[in-house]
């Protein structure tokens, strides 16, 4: 089989992405060169990242070329390899990548974000979502810059998506109160009734200000931040002494086609004597294994719930993704490409075509 | 003598302040209460905080009520004393205060704080200034807040202003480059000069984007910003990872009346990883005695110079704090009102009233 079902960036997006900014491409399965392996998307991670790789400019990694394939996380097989018969990846092996939305994708081995240990209890595409990107973004962005105290407030953005319902839940967990901000009265109740949320508030209804005041009635001491603009200025407005404003992004403005205003109260920082931050998770690349033990035991435990919102077929990608920026999605956003093959299987010399 | 000269506020100022926001008024000096002391003002140093306080909004002090005098900084000696004999301070002494623009204050032994240890080499109004909180200020924010290392590169903006040229010659001494922006090319040339800037921009002429670029090709390690608006956005745009943005003021923004549009490059702080922080220099008091030994000592050895911009009599007092937002000045700008009498001729009984 030589198939590859590809992704392309059709056009870079002016404002919120369409269908018409993505292009579906039949290519060739890839040659696996020297050094490398051929991996097989199993599942696509669909993250408010993308877009911002999709603009032309430059952050903290290279734009998506027009014509190349889009890019996210991904859990991969390797379903051929001409690694040395000593390298830390063998065939078989499930991966995590950031890779191309493609079937099948040649990679150096140091494209490889190290290999999926399964952990008791977690369903594969968890390795994605509560064990993925979701899990160690709202891990290391609570604990390494927002460093909460027990008893203290943390108030989440974006609480229903998928690394805000785990920032509340690892809030609480933290002996903290957790607030989060949330775009319909359905997923306030959801956080607070399923996810343990102390309070939920609904920021397409009344006023923000007043209801963020009411559930935070001691001040803010951690503002968790994915979505920028309006929400963030409210949140400013409510600080506590020393609060400490983690800048996880900004959903609000990735779509904007011109420079959106910044956040008019950020002299309260000073007021305040508070403390914004941006961070990067993959940062903490080498700390990814301990938290993920710390995630998966409190799934284990019942204190940590996370809910995967899965679609099958990598041509259903885009359609899937455009969900990100409507808010009727509650956790995270998946697709679904390809089952696992038994590493028996792919061994033999075949193996590569088997399927 | 009962005659105190005082400066109120007339009415809550619209914009940048005018004369006749201020209003001239001949009170009566005030009794010394029980617990209390009586200040006569000696300087009264002039900053943007104070314009803060002018407006009805509550920030880290309350404002200035309309018809109370202006409050801000001053060097004040105590004439009279009705505190325990034992009191930390005594008749005589002079003292930093948050106090009153008038000749003459009751003020509550809380209010001061603390009485000046003159310092070889440092005239009495030096305690505004470099050892003020100027200098306090510099210090506290440079070291706590943006926490430089040696060969970084720490920015500055209103270079050439009272705490900026502070900052500025302070991360020249920690090992760092240090780089001005200020608003004339002969300050510019004043802060290479004369104060050891290793270079100097001036925001008014030509691109500050490209002149911020050029002067700190590393990209810029620690922000110091007294200005906010454009300036504070071109910096976001030319941090370098880890960059720290210390948020001291906002001079450019003080006299808006309407809120200002924040800073729009603010999602900078993720891509770079970087911080802002605001502080309060008065957070840091039980430490401004340590502070203050190593300016004074930096400023006997040459390595740090401040310049005082002194002007005569409390009823100039308006006029010389108007120069503040119009940048025509360099180094701090002070009130002289009256000089301190020798402890002898107040211990006399009629010494409240002996000049």
């Amino acid at each position: 089989m030589t198939r590859n079902a590809q992704i392309l960036l059709a056009r870079r997006p002016e404002g919120v992405p369409v269908k018409d900014d993505f292009r579906f491409h039949e290519g060739q399965r890839p040659e696996c060169g020297e050094g490398q392996v051929v991996l097989r998307q199993l599942y696509l991670s669909l993250d408010p990242a993308i877009r911002g790789w999709m603009n032309a400019a430059r952050s903290y990694l290279p734009p998506i070329e027009i014509g190349a394939p889009i890019r996210s996380g991904t859990l991969s097989q390797i379903v051929e390899s001409r690694l040395p018969k000593d390298a830390p990846f063998q065939v078989g092996d499930i991966v995590q990548a950031l890779a191309a939305w493609e079937e099948f994708t040649a990679a150096d081995a140091q494209q490889l974000m190290g290999r999926v240990e399964p952990r008791e209890g977690i369903p594969l595409p968890g390795m994605l979502n509560v064990l993925g990107g979701n899990g160690l973004t709202a891990y290391f962005g609570l604990h390494e810059i927002g460093r909460p105290r027990p008893g203290e407030t943390v108030l989440v953005s974006a609480a229903a998506g998928g690394v805000g319902s785990i920032v509340g839940q690892l809030a609480r967990i933290a002996g903290c109160r957790a607030v989060g901000i949330t775009g319909s009265d359905d997923k306030a109740t959801w956080l607070v009734n399923e996810l343990g949320f102390d309070a939920a508030v609904n920021y397409r209804t009344g006023d923000l200000r007043a209801a963020v005041k009411e559930a935070c009635p001691d001040g803010v001491d951690v503002f968790f931040d994915g979505v920028g603009g309006e929400i963030l200025d409210v949140a400013l407005s409510r600080l506590a002494l020393h609060a400490r404003v983690v800048i996880c992004g900004a959903i609000s403005q990735i779509n904007n086609t011109k420079p959106s205003p910044g956040p008019k109260n950020y002299m309260q920082l000073m007021a305040k004597r508070a403390r914004m931050e941006g961070f990067v998770t993959l940062d903490y690349h080498a700390r990814y294994d301990e938290a993920r033990d710390i995630l998966a035991q409190h799934v284990r435990d019942g204190a940590l719930r996370s809910r995967d919102e899965i679609v099958d077929g990598i041509d259903n990608a885009p359609a899937h993704m455009l969900r990100l920026f409507s808010g009727d999605h509650r956790g995270k956003l998946m697709v679904h490409v390809a089952d696992p093959i038994a590493p028996a299987e792919l061994n033999q010399p075949s193996a590569g075509n088997a399927t």
